[in-house]
């Protein structure tokens, strides 16, 4: 597993160190890795959350191409590397205590979910106690926030495994 | 520990189901959490990172105010409650595999990041093999892109204990 030894990163030495200081000192989980917001660069639009190891944070700062960690596969990925769907970041942010990143990213084909739709939240969920279920008890209904998809997931990912599980 | 049997939510049942269908049927982790980026409606700035359990996502829903699983205190958090900061939800969308949620939030007092800045994610890091170090081999220096607090820590927050963690 990565861990932060990369001469990018600084060791955490202090709590105003981290929160207050320049120094890159991120924070990596049990599992060696942090989560990622990656947003539309131009309009602002979450696009994905992910994770990143250590060697993706690096990667993602030295080439400017957002890399990921994928937990399904359990491998380094470069987005768009499959599927033609590159993230060209515009900029990398990192939060207070530094265990996590935003990435604010232009897309190439305009697509950064798997099951084609422009971004991964392309549903929300109606506030309130109604929660839009029909009947009491029934759960909350979903509206389509995108109701057309980019591209045709079966076309750009053939029959790789769905990285989605129950 | 919070589970999913919350009558808001339906069971995971199929892939199709999950990604495709307008049921809620989140995904909570091996410690009952799932993520949750929170930006802010107007601006689009990603705000802060956090983790909701499956009570605090129910209490997100049914009060329109952004609830929390607090992770360095173990407990239901209610943002706002202590700073007063509290964030107005204007809309809650849920990913492709439903195990991340995204708050688009409008907040009182303007401030989300308990270290006084508009938002946690207020540094850079810069993209590019230089990393900004001035020497090779030097930790990446990070740009500070607010660079004025909207509120004093010490003011809201008195002496309780800082959250973050090395």
């Amino acid at each position: 597993m990565a861990t932060t030894g990369s001469s990018l990163f600084a060791p955490r030495e202090s709590i105003e160190q981290v929160e207050e200081g320049d120094e890159l000192a991120p924070k990596f989980d049990a599992n060696g890795l942090l989560p990622v917001v990656t947003t539309d660069a131009t309009s602002g639009e979450v696009l994905m959350h992910g994770y990143m190891n250590a060697e993706a944070l690096e990667k993602t700062i030295q080439t400017g191409e957002a890399h990921y960690w994928s937990r399904s596969r359990q491998a380094l990925w470069h987005k768009g590397a499959t599927s033609g769907l590159i993230q060209k970041i515009v900029e990398i942010r990192i939060d207070d205590d530094q265990d996590a990143v935003w990435l604010r990213a232009d897309v190439q084909g305009g697509a950064s979910c798997h099951v084609g739709y422009r971004s991964c939240f392309f549903r929300s969920v109606p506030i309130g106690d109604g929660g839009g279920g029909e009947a009491a008890g029934a759960p909350t209904k979903l509206n389509f926030e995108e109701t057309e998809k980019v591209f045709d997931p079966v076309e750009v990912y053939g029959d790789a495994p769905n990285p989605t599980k129950l």
